[in-house]
């Protein structure tokens, strides 16, 4: 019997195993990877605050060692299904593992969202990615599309100019999303083409993506668009499939917390991070929510 | 006219500026130094995820250099009085310069609370200190108290020990408040004596401190200790004195937020960090509610 369980390793999740272990809580920390969406990071992190510009590989690895200096166990799997008994979580993995702990943290963050168009499970890895940092290099001298208007978007489009000839973002509505900070430096290496109203409705190509078919919404055209590439930055969804039915969701399907202190609606069941209702998905606050949240769970266990 | 004016330079007014100047709002931070109670750490930060142990000195040093990166300007100096106008914010400082912006972030932190006993006063740099990183050298082969038994008072004692030969620390209540973390800390130094019950009542010397009467709570006896340092650590009080009568405070002084979006009862005053009624006084919480206030003044100036 743990007395706190982590289901995560980005931000969220390793500063509340910092502060948990901190607290002397035998600790269990449950996550595929460290540094969750950090990892899929485009550009270089300028934001948070001690590391003036840092990449998203480095700030994970920094945080991974931070964690790994303190009494924190680590299983390298993912959750399938926590279930709430009397005065305990048990929690099965995939691998078919079960724990037990007395008091629980959701920060498993947040996954991407998929297009649902025809042409992209098909051309996955075929020139269609989810991933800048890990395909950029393999569309020099191309065109590619980016599809999204957000942050996720634009910091795609904006790494992928060092490599490509030029890139298009599509944007479904009439309005860019994207901080002002990020437009302005998508305009300045002048190889960025921003289309709005577009609604992408097909990725095409024989062995390899050649074009891609949008909508045009305020005109009504149907336009096909040669790329080699397709980058999807439509944004994400919480992963948290594995407590749905335990906790009281918000209509994003993040899990709703009482913002003062990270508790669900589910006793002993914390959130923090993109996993949870916080407003602001930024690494600096979700690590501020973990270290909420382990505190959080102590004074609940004390209790 | 400003559009953001942020006050403080700590960790909560640091992140708020460098998260509204990639927000491209004109920014202004008032602070009278950089770092706030972070340069008052008495042992070195070990829970700000990133970095595995850093001095209090060296973080505020990367926090001020990150800050100085982006487009904000800085006035070194301390607030009077803020009004609220029709629809923004006049900012009167103690040196008679006024300043107006359409939103104010208050990030002023915290100041020390004193005793209020005789002897504070006079003996204040000739044996009583509210600051260990600042004083501990003095006190080599001495005999010290510390006043208060939560995470300050453990953390200036174990400081304390490295110079010292032995340190009291001296708590009111019957039970210290510190973090286990640190109780074991203070224990392994061997130097540590923790007595409880105990209520100071003067600070007594000559040209220099020599000792402390205490009265023990438990049993009414009036002790006498023989010390040559005191060093005071009873906890902070908002340092909130220029809103008072604008925003709606809490039993604690501080002011009051909506912990969703940091927003005071006052529109377009937001307040972060432990100027703020967050219920975590950690630096890492800090800054991740100074990023989350400077978003939401971002969205609340485009309305």
């Amino acid at each position: 019997m743990y007395d706190f369980v982590i289901i995560g390793g980005g931000p969220a999740g390793i500063t509340a195993g910092i502060y948990a272990a901190r607290q002397k809580l035998n600790t269990l920390l449950i996550t595929k990877d460290f540094g969750g969406q950090i990892n899929w990071k485009a550009v270089n992190i300028e934001n948070y605050p001690g590391f003036e510009e840092i990449s998203g590989m480095d700030l994970t690895k920094k945080f991974e060692n931070h964690l790994k200096k303190h009494n924190v166990e680590i299983q390298k799997e993912e959750v399938r299904k926590i279930e709430k008994k009397e005065n305990y979580f048990l929690i099965q993995t995939k691998n078919g593992n079960i724990f037990n702990s007395k008091a629980v943290l959701v920060a498993s963050g947040a996954e991407h969202c998929s297009l649902g168009v025809s042409g992209e499970k098909e051309f996955l890895g075929k020139g269609v990615s989810y991933c800048t940092v890990c395909d950029a290099p393999m569309f020099a001298n191309k065109n590619v599309a980016v599809v999204g208007g957000g942050n996720a978007g634009f910091e795609a489009a904006i790494t992928l100019t060092k490599w490509t000839k030029k890139v298009y973002i599509l944007e479904k509505t009439d309005q860019i999303k994207a901080d002002i900070e990020n437009q302005k430096k998508a305009e300045k290496t002048g190889r960025v083409e921003i289309i709005t109203d577009s609604q992408v409705e097909e990725i095409k190509g024989e062995n390899f993506v050649n074009s891609l078919d949008y909508f045009k919404k305020n005109t009504g055209e149907k336009i096909n668009l040669p790329v080699e590439g397709v980058f999807v930055a439509i944004g994400t969804r919480p992963a948290i499939d594995f407590v749905k039915g335990l906790v009281d969701l918000n209509e994003k399907n993040e899990i709703k917390i009482d913002f003062s202190n990270c508790q669900s609606s589910c006793p002993g069941l914390f959130a923090a991070g993109d996993a949870s209702s916080v407003a602001c998905k930024q690494i600096i606050v979700a690590a501020g929510e973990g270290a909420k949240a382990a505190l959080s769970a102590y004074y609940y266990l004390q209790k």
